[in-house]
């Protein structure tokens, strides 16, 4: 083929070699994870390129989710995703520990409202109902991964605003209500962050996340409450293995 | 509050206006799934906004779901999502069409080649095994929005390229070969779509995705094939109806 000289044919392939290079740092763990990459400047000498390619080259890493970056911080290399099983009966908190890895829970708000129309089909409440509504930002070795809203029924809960949020729900409403979850449906659509879920999570508004929606029964069939989860795009990794039927 | 005029403030909060407003056209079906939006310049008349502007709410419409872009098309109401269930034994075409759907297959090529790393990783196949690579785009209701690499053992498929790769897989498996699937594990991450995906989803490179791998084993256990899928982030829903323990 003859040589071309052409920028525009030359950018994609070196921004393609960029993602390839510094993929491979990362695999191998010679950029370790959390670690931060050289400055933008460094890194367009060192790959002999402009700026422009140099970002265009980082933004399909962070879409790929292998790096992200902090305001003001720079460049840094994507933590381990966290493995999110729907059918493993776990909760947030025992999820992350189990892997190695150091919960955090935020309480952003607190309180009861009216549910709106979303809601009330969600949770088969009546047209102007009220609900207990609990809005979290959770962490996951100190970075801010996830924001959850929590809608609850209040008839199941009395009280339960005067509890520290923080802890495990799951845990707050075995020991003080008597429910555990039992039906669970899990719906999981690719989406991008509101504006109320990006500001705790300390990205811009629109950053590509996993919208996961739980609605929840307890161990009657009753519908006690559902969240509303939006994920770091990075973040997560849900995996579900299913068995062959014949072991079932 | 007082009136504050700077475009800057009010951009934001027109943009907002404008996603409630064709949102709630949507959700009442006044603009219909698969319908045509009215021009961009019809648009910002109506609105009496900016092309910025109104590109801004479209674009936030679009991370959403609600709406896609065709290339010098205009914008079109996203079709509702296929419901994508990993506890179902379904294949594509199976699914589609149990809800109402046209499924369809092209065949972007099919050889056997080196396998790389990755794969051989996924079939548990030693350094420098070689496999079957089919590469296939998958639409429904003839608009292309999976694209998959399957990956097939070839010690359990001999000849298998001789056939029509329109069809399912699973079917010509079990037709041919006497192989069901058994175990399934699912991993799924958001993503955007690699050059090699987007050109037949007839996207731009970069464009957001669910990508899902499965790795299968037959009924005897042994692992047979995996599958690289890439979805358009609009067009696919994973549920996961995960019963009561008790009623297991």
């Amino acid at each position: 083929m003859p040589t071309r000289d052409s920028t525009q044919i030359e950018a994609p392939r070196t921004a393609a070699r960029i993602c390839r290079a510094l993929t491979e740092q990362i695999d191998r763990s010679l950029l370790p994870p959390g670690g931060r990459l050289p400055a933008e400047r460094k890194l367009s000498e060192l790959f002999a390129t402009t700026r422009i390619t140099l970002r265009e080259a980082l933004g399909q890493l962070e879409a790929q989710g292998l790096i992200y970056r902090e305001k003001q911080r720079g460049w840094f290399v994507a933590p381990p995703r966290i493995q999110y099983d729907p059918l493993k009966r776990t909760h947030f908190e025992a999820m992350v520990r189990e892997q190695g890895r150091a919960p955090g829970t935020e309480v952003l708000s607190a309180q009861q409202i009216p549910a709106s129309a979303a809601i009330c089909e969600m949770l088969a409440l009546p047209a102007l109902s009220s609900v207990i509504q609990i809005r979290r930002a959770r962490s996951i070795d100190s970075r801010a991964v996830l924001y959850v809203e929590h809608y609850l029924n209040p008839a199941y809960f009395p009280g339960i605003l005067d509890f520290d949020l923080r802890q495990s729900l799951t845990g707050l409403y075995a020991s003080e209500y008597g429910i555990r979850y039992g039906r669970v449906q899990f719906g999981m659509v690719p989406s991008v962050l509101h504006r109320q879920a990006a500001a705790p999570l300390k990205v811009a508004e629109g950053t590509p996340a996993l919208h996961i929606t739980r609605v929840n029964c307890d161990q009657h069939g009753r519908i006690i409450d559902c969240d509303l989860e939006f994920w770091r795009h990075d973040a997560i990794r849900v995996c579900v293995d299913v068995p062959d039927r014949a072991e079932v």
